[in-house]
């Protein structure tokens, strides 16, 4: 045993934590040791406020602290248009936009067979369910531009077409500030059969 | 506002650590919302152990959760040599290579005016004491190869000169299985400096 258990546990803590290895945790454990009282139980608070006072809104999906969550219970939003995401993490990207005023619903997840997700273990049947509800004109799908993301556009774009309400993907091609030459092959192919008039 | 506060405030936290920023404070906090309760409360737990349980042993100043810490009250090891260090780190360093069985004695810094950084700041008074008990022989200086950790080893082994304790240096060189082709100019200056018979 190198280090005193109380550090030990914590640099167990750190390492549990996505993209930490053992020499990362221990540096931080370390910074801990020197951080003020008062800022590592803020810490400590914040970690466990975090996980128990945020639950999954209701209706759209999202992460909140209060249900139905901010965006769903703001009335100013658009509510004819609903934006299919794979993760939390994607409403707050697209929330960072500012551009987009409408609702959205969080799957939870995409359709990836080789991982053993299907169809019914991400949340479709709750889109469904808000879709009968006649206010909602369009539901844009924003799943990510990957095999899985494509795969649970697709379903959701099948299983949507007889209801009749518009169905629309984002957009593929060149990211803004990139370069032609570095751009892939698929990219760019989508980029060109995606050309607009100008 | 694009957070429910609760997982604003864990983003927070996290970037007061070193090296995150916040996309990947973000990443973390959206991890610890998917960890186990369990897990999280560990975790936080943790956190205020390791400040609240952790002090510095009055002998040596290395982190501890017992005083004087397991090192120094391990009459096994020896006690005619210490081995003087910046940090805490730089203990469990020393110990993981498992060839060292002698005291050590940490400075908690190293003298560097530019940051305002003097003898009297860091820990060498106590290191004097120590060394009026007669039973230590030799002081190894295993501060840091850089400026300041040479200008410290300097300083105390010009204090420590008038006791007739042995001092000594560890050794600068090439790093093993490093590469010749790729060490700077210096280290390379001070390895042929060090060479020995073999």
């Amino acid at each position: 045993m190198h280090y005193p258990e109380p550090i030990s546990k914590l640099i167990d803590s750190f390492m549990k934590l996505p993209g930490i290895g053992p020499k990362t945790a221990a540096r931080l454990a370390f910074f801990v040791l020197n951080m003020k009282e008062d800022s590592v139980l803020d810490f400590a608070k914040a970690l466990v406020d975090a996980k128990r006072k945020l639950t999954h809104c209701s209706v759209c999906g999202h992460i909140t602290d209060q249900d139905p969550c901010y965006i769903c219970s703001d009335q100013r939003r658009d509510q004819s248009v609903v934006c299919v995401v794979q993760e939390a993490k994607d409403v707050i990207a697209m929330e960072k936009m500012k551009e987009y005023n409408g609702q959205y619903h969080v799957l939870h997840g995409a359709i990836s067979p080789m991982d053993g997700i299907g169809p019914d273990d991400i949340n479709v049947a709750s889109l469904l369910r808000r879709l009968q509800d006649e206010t909602i004109q369009e539901v844009i799908l924003a799943t990510n531009p990957n095999i899985e993301g494509e795969a649970t556009a697709m379903y959701i774009s099948r299983l949507l077409k007889p209801t009749g309400i518009r169905v629309t993907r984002i957009a593929h091609g060149l990211p803004v500030g990139g370069d032609l030459e570095y751009a892939d092959e698929v990219t760019l192919s989508r980029a060109l059969e995606g050309r607009r008039e100008i």
